[in-house]
């Protein structure tokens, strides 16, 4: 079992199992392996640092979604600590990114969001509005679960030449890790409570399945999208 | 078990072990007894009649919710079904009873809402937008069921004389029966396609019955807040 | 002013002035071309009937967020009756227009959501969660409007060997017109209540208008997703 | 004007004029009076603050439900900086306070919510649900202002015998008349970029005020339901 918990492993299993291997597809996609040899033109790297500014807008409101549809405090406190990160460092964080591009706060902010882009983020919102807070996290995983994986597999044998190296070091850092074991923990948990223990025999479990593997494809998309400068 | 289901079924006998009582308390409620013997005063009936009214706009607003969470065609077509018939037959009728009672469509509009009114629908579409459908349709049912249950039992040994025949037949009508039997069907077939068949012994099941009992119990204030002129 | 109202005839302007004319972009896309001129291939069509029947079950989902969203009796009575309709009545008949090309219900309802599908419907619908009415009417406005243009421009001179003669004259039809000139009327009043009468010069309507051009865009996707065979 | 903004200052003139001085009955009330000269019966206070738990956990969701529905940066960062300070200080203040009272953890978390708690917290959640962000906030901000007026109010001339002057000296700190200042700018901000500057002659403005004025009806019931022991 991976040490990101019990559900990704069986959906990670699913997503390799359909659609012609959709979870490769995603984390092994041409824009990932551009970036692990250093390859990736700076014009689309740029293209991708824009548009993930505009997609952590909204990733940050599914996880305040995840805020209203807790019902423990320990879901609460993990999901409001999410928010907090994302909406006051990472998004911050990214500006400083983004000026090293020279990309100005003001472009961030103006910037068009791409189709492929709102699709991965309102999927996951309505997931949350349609269902309950394991609908919203399912949808959540693959974007969250995805980098902890690309950030491990890139940082080995990780050129000190490459110029996204910063971007493979974040994802690759213990702190990141520990953000995926601790999203894994809550989903496992949040799926205990309201299936059991036994939660991959459960009616709701290929349901479950589809939505994380839909949106597996949907971050596949993201990258594709990115590459197009 | 009960033509309405087997979830209300178990429902109903918690909430009649819960709380002294919360179904008899409300489904029992002085209120109702004075519906059935005709000694409610009329100055409470039309407190009751304005303020039900509001209590429809939001009652509506919740079953639209249960659209926006349905996942089959079944659970849609039933709760499309039953919005359109609350909107634009349900809330007609209710005017034309208040017209019989020197109550105009304005002064039904412009009513404020009393505290133990919202209390229950808010607290109805909240777990809407927490939960899934079937925490929505726990919330839901006290009201369908209850109304059903009440309906029935008073139209037993109804005067003639009775000033609140008509509300009485209303409910005890095969028509409502009906709408009581699918609603029932509704809930048992969304609690087996996300828990599964045993639903009742999922971890879940507890916080729904507390769900119901909770509902059952501010339907109880909304007999009292009546009997308030 | 166009009869659809005075919000669609001012959102239309901008939307072709803006994107390189997006509203020309969605409502001449090829798609659309080729159902006029009778030369849209079976497949393309029959990709687009599936597809759009999931479209039309998360419409439906988001005219339910519309009647949850409403304030009126008015907004209500249409939000509800639209749902109603679009469920009980459009969906069955898009079942039977499938039927006749072969398309099972069992194949509409297991078919999976093309991400440029769901990137308009879960739009819309995160357009009413983080907004209010109006958000959600704008972001609808281009599927119920431009459906109406095009019925009426297309069944202008049209063929009566053309193979989507029925698709033209269902959107041409007095009764679908009637259906955008009533839509037209409620969204201008929704926007009258909730800014003013001089809705045009508030600081929102930029963001509204916004709203209705990346709507547009999605459509025009829809469009070029449905081509893909 | 207060310092705790325009749409304060006027929505709170409003309260005074309506129902009889709905914002006196609410920051006057005997419980508070009770507060003040150190009278309220120690169980009053242990009930208040047991419920004042619970309350705090459906709060927090209300300004979680802020940031998913905020369009700004600015608004994003106070309401996820909010989220944050509720679930992760707020709350477990209060555990430390309900602990000198002999009050555990667990006994917090299996508290019954009063019909009076939870009719407040689900209006807000509500009015964020079916409006905009400004809906919500004016339906949060008797909350807000109002424990912040109190607490000013009750800090003049306070007793050191006061067995409650932890709690005033809470509301009355600089620290949070400072989060009421900075939650009045953002609702004032936030009105601006919806209607404009002259918010309060948009015919939205009355309906808003008609929100705070129930939410500080509500509040008024929070206050005797905690005096009921």
């Amino acid at each position: 079992m991976s040490s990101y918990g019990k559900a990704f492993t069986l959906w990670r299993e699913s997503a390799k199992r359909k659609e012609g291997d959709a979870w490769s597809a995603y984390t092994h996609h041409s824009f990932v392996e551009s970036l692990r040899d250093g390859s990736l033109p700076r014009e689309a790297y740029v293209h991708y640092l824009i548009q993930d500014y505009v997609f952590l807008v909204h990733f940050s409101r599914a996880w305040a979604l995840a805020v209203v549809k807790s019902e423990t405090l320990s879901e609460m406190k993990l999901a409001s600590t999410t928010v907090n990160s994302l909406v006051n460092l990472e998004m911050q964080h990214h500006v400083d990114i983004c000026a090293k591009y020279g990309i100005s706060e003001q472009e961030l902010f103006s910037a068009t969001e791409e189709p492929e882009n709102l699709s991965y983020t309102r999927y996951v919102l309505d997931a949350g509005l349609s269902g309950d807070l394991v609908d919203l996290l399912a949808a959540l995983a693959p974007c969250i679960f995805g980098y902890g994986e690309i950030g491990k597999r890139l940082a080995d044998n990780l050129s000190p030449d490459n110029p996204y190296a910063e971007w493979i070091k974040t994802y690759a850092s213990d702190e990141y890790q520990q953000v995926c074991n601790e999203a894994g923990q809550l989903i496992d948990e949040a799926l205990e409570r309201r299936i059991g223990s036994d939660f991959q025999a459960s009616p709701r479990w290929e349901r479950l399945t589809d939505r994380f593997v839909m949106a597996a494809k949907l971050e596949a998309g993201f990258w594709s999208m990115s590459l197009r400068t």
